[in-house]
């Protein structure tokens, strides 16, 4: 079932963050969603991380009206893998993103304009940071598990890296504890195409770079695509609309890549995808440590692995690698290679696939078998 | 030992040429080199078919002080793998290029202004009619191999099913049939980019669109690469010159991407880019038959195919394709898939690995064994 009309709430926080980069940020707004109830001894509670471009609207409908769900409602209502008549669901929008949390569109209060590029470079542990915060405020000293894909994997990644005390589990799909060279090369070159546009104005535009922005997105599609799954999905057809011989004739894998790039353009802000980008690529578990077992080590809380096959983004291997250094530490840790052509959209397409082998690890946590 | 000091030649024809389009080209300007003696009984020729980017500078010098020898100077030159004490060699510009050969540089006589974007689109088909009218100029009737490796496979799998009788025998390498989704994914962001310059001004720059083209050409760059050799070549590592935490901070990675985008803008022209890369997505080995097989019929000479592992541009798969067809055909044919880290780029750096076998399969040729 759905969880129905939700809101989204926020919560200002007057201190000052000390992020990694050794600047200061504050004050800090976090927009957050819950759903279902926080029990009595505040042990139900779940943490989900979102990705890149995603936002704290992880489960139901904003009214009436909204034609569209959460970007992850097939798997939080009651009833279903994150079953709201037991657990309390959180998700918080990221800082640095443009969904409600401090980013470069808000406003400084030390100028009274919108940050753009004065925002300072922010990482992923700083988001986990603003997220601790949340957690604080909300009174939850310990979350039953923190569960997400992609950069929200990395997330659960610090929470289990950085604050092991204040997790009982994780579920870490489809991430890497350092993105390939592979990675932040499509990365730049989505960076590059802002760069590009005169538009963008080094980040003082009053509207997004249209062009720029889109074409960056168009990139991102790719890599959330894969080989198999764009030949299922587009193959080599041409645009019935377009001539073979039009110069500007296009197959319908690029007109794919146009239209949701263009569509980004009215949900996202420019400026806030870059540091997003830079985050994703600075993003190392190992920050800050020798060595990945010694960036593992402070672990104690199982941790849940999913990779899957087609994943090109972050294939694997980079998932096997974290698994095989925790084993190495005899932490208690599960990996699952999941069999899909989705490419990395995997993690938000095969929740079949997975809830079940989540929700057997949820119950075990909560029992604590 | 090197060719030596040679020069591009120029032959124009004041045929037209029926593109594949239906639309008619002409005069037809051909730049090529020749290196070596074309032997009495005309039996000794071997073409080689460039790439994208390509000129018909294969190998040697263009004087005395020329910093740079031609592209695949390696394989060619007395004692080396195409012994030009034993062979005719000859590479020609492809047409829709900008080293010679008429392409959307060119002053259409009919305007007596530079095509632009009134250069028809041309097909890797019509590319090789053009190299007809070369061969018929230089009294060649039958080629002993053609050689060529990604747009140059396509260009000698052309002349294997459409000028069978002209060839003794195919050396294929790095290439497609019929390039994937992926592919034409890749090219179209590049594409993309060039079209989102201001300075592109729809073809009718005077100087070429240089921040459009370089990220065309950097995005070219990713699909050249692989995984493994990215890793091997930068790793995560972060510019020297830059901090960490600047927001245009680098990695090694994406500078790689700049420096070799950048300095393709002084050598080709954006809308050969243009072209070349549609002729490229529209290449179907296929093209006017109703399957593969049918398509691949007319062969009649022997067929020497490389793919390389980590080839993620063209992977081995599609090269497979190709030799499981002509085998249920019964065509001779032959297939080595060579173990490389190198991605697509590995045909134009292994050649160690793949010159012994086609010094091998060129010697049965010759001596019709």
């Amino acid at each position: 079932m759905s969880v129905g009309i939700v809101e989204t709430q926020s919560v200002t926080f007057d201190t000052d963050l000390r992020l990694e980069s050794g600047r200061i940020l504050g004050p800090i707004t976090i927009a957050y969603e819950t759903y279902g109830n926080l029990n009595r001894d505040r042990s139900n509670a779940v943490l989900i991380t979102h990705a890149w471009t995603g936002s704290a609207h992880v489960a139901g409908r904003h009214g009436e009206d909204d034609q569209k769900v959460g970007w992850w409602d097939a798997i939080v209502g009651p009833g279903r893998l994150l079953d709201t008549d037991r657990y309390f669901v959180i998700c918080s929008n990221i800082i640095g993103s443009c969904y409600g949390s401090t980013g470069p569109t808000s406003i400084n209060p030390k100028t009274g304009k919108r940050y753009n590029l004065s925002f300072p470079v922010i990482t992923v542990r700083d988001m986990v940071r603003a997220q601790v915060l949340l957690l604080d405020h909300l009174g939850i000293d310990r979350l039953l598990t923190v569960l997400g894909g992609s950069m929200g994997g990395m997330q659960a990644l610090e929470w289990a890296t950085c604050f092991p005390e204040r997790i009982a589990s994780a579920v870490v799909l489809a991430t890497s504890g350092k993105p390939s060279p592979m990675a932040i090369a499509m990365n730049a070159v989505a960076r590059w195409a802002i760069f590009n546009d005169p538009t963008w104005k080094k980040g003082e535009y009053r509207k997004n770079p249209k062009d720029g922005l889109a074409l960056a997105r168009g990139i991102g599609h790719i890599t959330f695509l894969s080989d198999e799954s764009m030949w299922g999905k587009f193959g080599r057809r041409f645009s019935a609309r377009d001539g073979l011989f039009d110069f500007f004739g296009r197959f319908e894998v690029e007109r794919y890549l146009s239209y949701n790039g263009y569509n980004f353009v009215d949900r996202f802000d420019a400026n806030s995808f870059l540091y997003l980008a830079k985050a994703l690529d600075l993003y190392d578990v190992t920050w800050g440590c020798e060595s990945l077992h010694e960036a593992l080590a402070p672990v104690s809380a199982p941790i849940q692995f999913y990779a899957f096959t087609s994943d090109w983004l972050y294939p694997p291997y980079q998932t096997e690698e974290l698994v095989n250094a925790l084993k190495d530490l005899e932490k208690p840790v599960e990996y699952h290679l999941i069999e899909s052509s989705y490419g990395h959209d995997a993690f938000l397409l095969e929740h079949e696939a997975f809830a079940p082998l989540v929700k057997d690890f949820l119950d075990r946590v909560s029992t604590g078998r």
